[in-house]
């Protein structure tokens, strides 16, 4: 028998799967990731996950051919390079090459986003199509592009960072990288929270929410029963994602917009002022075949994306053993 | 004898060439476009130009085996139809249909940005790049995309346009798009002009410019000279256009950004400011290859563009003749 293992590495939690190298998910499971225990020690809890997998999925750990791992990081030389993961407190760590030494087996690593966008394309939303932009939104956000039916990552692999974007230069709040304007700061669940506590403090009412212990998902289902303070914190947010991702339209000229993550789950309370937005601002939107969808896979595109990250990559490394 | 008509139909002058198979530009002239005479007479007007091209070279008008144009317009279906052509008054028409009938001969075309960019890279500043963005700054903004070595222009072959990129949404000018905070109404030529008259009527001083008749290539020059107003407004500029390619680096991680157009003759006065916006907003630039350079065929990159676009498009449909 031969299988993949697929791995998720989140700040939080690490999600991880074994695949079939037909692509079917066989077994899943999630564990706390621990980080702040260090690098070792979470090389070490992949390790012992693996070993876990494999015997709940009843597979030799010989059967696994081959490991796929997406990172909270920005990755160079197509994965090989982890330049930095903030979430992990991990910069300029060879982690391909410190995962294989210590699994005996191959490892293909790369952002987490650009591996969601792969399994959303693969096995999710995008399935069929050329050209797509997966956004992860959470506590920041991330992206992949799938252009022309491969994985683009660019001419030092650390490309398609959409979060970063400055959509105004007005901004005097600074980002968590130090600079002014960028998306994370206005459409990232913390930014919703915040502009609404904002609102809140200022002396705006809701009659939903209360001025302490708010998540995201509360602003979200908040709009979503028409609470006016909630309706002008999405639409804030909307705005802002809307132009960054017509700024991508206009670029890219893409089949899709893939929505995911923890945000996406607001449906369409996000989507239809999102949509909204993108109508405007990308010129002749209506001659163009761009649908803004939500992803389909969910949490598991991540997992998804390393499995066929190791199919794709590893093809002649793999061809021995598969 | 093979040779390519390579037309860039502008919308004050049409620049024409001939190339041989090899690529080697072999004679080239330029005419008014007389654009008010409208779409019917600026056809017959390129096959009188390709008959002159082919009398002031010497080769027989059979010997033209394919016909390559840039337009400054929005083209879909990989150039076959004219989606909207400002500068020409043109919107929805069937370009290459109608020429083809006109001259008999195959005929393919593209936005003219587009074939500028593709120009570069094959005999340009971008030769031996594998990714790169061509940015013709002007009376307006145009852009072309080379991924992976090879054209991009997306799902409908509308892309790569960051000439309407939003940077700034606290903006109250329109552009001529409709929209507000457009690169554009920075960072073109006409911009600069206006900035530098904004500031003098609100009573800044200059040294060099004055109130009236001036054009970007005066702001330019007086800013290489020092005049701290001149200086002020090509920094305003750089703010803009740097934010926007940085927005472009951090989302395509590019081995180049060439400068084009008549404003890229400002040399290291646009480009030195531009530079360190973006060495600021590319998150770790200097982990990158990414060059910024000034183009090297200048007026001539669409004319090299459209012949390698007859080259690689017509390859089937010309085996018979080349």
């Amino acid at each position: 028998m031969c299988v993949i293992a697929s791995v998720d590495l989140g700040g939080t939690n690490i999600k991880a799967a074994l695949f079939s190298v037909d692509g079917e998910l066989l077994v899943k499971n999630s564990w706390p990731t621990e980080a702040e225990k260090g690098y070792q020690y979470v090389l070490e809890n992949i390790g012992s996950i693996i070993q876990q997998l494999s015997a709940k999925g009843q597979v030799f750990l010989d059967d696994i051919k081959g490991v796929g791992i997406g990172v909270p990081a920005l990755m160079s030389e197509r994965g090989r390079h982890l330049v930095m993961a903030p979430n992990l407190r991990w910069s300029n760590k060879e982690l391909i090459k410190d995962l294989q030494a210590l699994l005996a087996k191959p490892v293909y690593a790369h952002n987490d986003a650009n591996l969601a966008a792969l399994g959303e394309w693969w096995q999710g939303s995008g399935k069929g199509m050329e050209n797509i932009l997966m956004v992860t939104i959470g506590t920041g956000i991330g992206s992949g592009l799938i252009l022309e039916g491969k994985l683009y990552t660019g001419a030092s692999g650390m490309g398609a960072e959409i979060g970063h974007m400055v959509v105004d230069l007005s901004e005097t709040n600074s980002c968590s990288c130090g600079r002014r304007g960028c998306l994370e700061t206005y459409t990232a669940a913390p930014a919703v929270v915040g502009e609404a506590l904002r609102l809140m403090a200022e002396g705006e009412r809701s009659n939903f929410l209360s001025t302490s212990g708010i998540t995201a998902k509360d602003v979200y289902q908040a709009a979503n029963s028409k609470d006016p303070l909630a309706e002008k914190v999405v639409n804030r947010a909307a705005l802002y994602l809307g132009t960054a991702l017509a700024n991508v339209l206009n670029l890219l000229d893409l089949d899709a917009v893939i929505i995911g993550g923890g945000v996406s789950n607001a449906g369409d309370t996000l989507l239809n002022p999102l949509k909204e937005v993108i109508k405007e601002e990308v010129l002749f939107f209506d001659r163009r075949p761009t649908k803004i969808i939500r992803s389909l896979l969910g949490n598991d595109a991540g997992m998804y994306g390393a499995a066929l990250w190791v199919l794709s990559e590893g093809g002649v490394e793999l061809e021995g053993h598969l």
